[in-house]
């Protein structure tokens, strides 16, 4: 059976591939699963019955036959732990992976996000000059230390995972500040990420969308 | 094999089961896994060699002869793949359970820590009071929706799960504030939760290395 996701119909990112169907479509690509996308609008996010599927208004989802998944972390997971090429075969390896995706979303999301939050909705305020290099040093500790680990290795453990695949799609959310050019190797690291046929692929299929949502605008 | 977790030396949450050691205890007392406890103190974090177990100088680890694992939703994740009792045998409820563990940490929790952050490091800032209730309501704006799909239900899907588990130790990060009282069924599923036999171990045996501590002093 072919899953379902869904993304928006007009992602707000430009075509950028900021949207968080991106690491879903990258996950199908590495391991050649086909899916179907179904886009919502934002109105419909935050109605039944896509609340029924996603409790807290967002995308993406997931829907194969009877069973429905939401967060890209846990759907990602789901591909991984029924695919073979996204988590190693060997329990212990397997179990470093899963580590690395719970630190993207975990330890090295939250102050990118927070990064993020502050500049939709503090810009006009008068504080964000003084909270905006705060904000940044919190994301340069994070950086640093995921710098020092990452070292000269191509990927975070010794082959390519769900956790490399986590990772550099958060570390895609800075790509236009100065903060990731600051670590030449997390730089380098996710231009390898970006590099994968898989990622071109999934790149490619939510730029489609945005294009025809220009189209109909 | 008895896995070694490290927690907090001298938590600095004054025995509250604050700290993230929590959430690991209380999966070994749900499984009743015995472990052992290496306790390090802030120093000791930041440097080798618990930094070659903790990329980022925090706790808990996990150690199981060659395995080590950090980041409590992944150390938690291989507790539960590893024993009865925590996630569903059927591989579509398991599925859902992990999409509630994602949800839990990379959902709910990151406004929560958002908040905690302001009033560790902004508290003196004059915009501290026109931010603190921007910060709730993004809080507010979560546990609506969480709310809602919780609705009169004991446990998110049919059964407690480690997406439970995982959920109610984020939302006690705001048991002290009013924002839970504001969600009579989320209060009562964070008492449902505290409730349990094995958080109860488990909150015990963090309380008494916090006793330690103080005495030492």
């Amino acid at each position: 059976m072919i899953p379902t996701i869904t993304a928006f119909k007009a992602s707000p990112d430009g075509g950028k591939g900021m949207a968080r169907d991106m690491p879903i479509r990258w996950a199908f690509e590495e391991v050649n699963q086909p899916y179907n996308v179904r886009l919502v609008t934002f109105e419909e996010m935050k109605k039944t019955p896509h609340l029924t599927l996603q409790p807290f208004g967002q995308i993406p989802t997931y829907e194969e036959g009877n069973l429905e998944l939401f967060e890209s972390g846990a759907i990602v997971h789901h591909i991984a732990m029924t695919h073979r090429g996204l988590l190693p075969v060997d329990e212990q390896a397997r179990a470093r992976a899963v580590s690395w995706m719970f630190s993207a979303v975990s330890t090295i999301e939250p102050p990118i996000l927070d990064f993020e939050t502050a500049g939709y909705f503090e810009r006009d305020k008068d504080w964000y000059d003084e909270r905006k290099p705060m904000l940044k040093d919190r994301i340069r500790a994070r950086l640093t230390r995921l710098s020092q680990r990452l070292g000269n290795k191509e990927w975070l453990d010794d082959k390519f995972s769900a956790g490399d695949l986590m990772m550099v799609t958060v570390l895609r959310r800075i790509k236009n500040s100065d903060l990731l050019e600051e670590f030449q190797n997390l730089f380098e690291y996710v231009a390898r990420g970006e590099a994968r046929p898989a990622f071109s692929r999934a790149f490619a299929a939510q730029l489609d969308v945005f294009k025809d949502s220009q189209k109909e605008n």
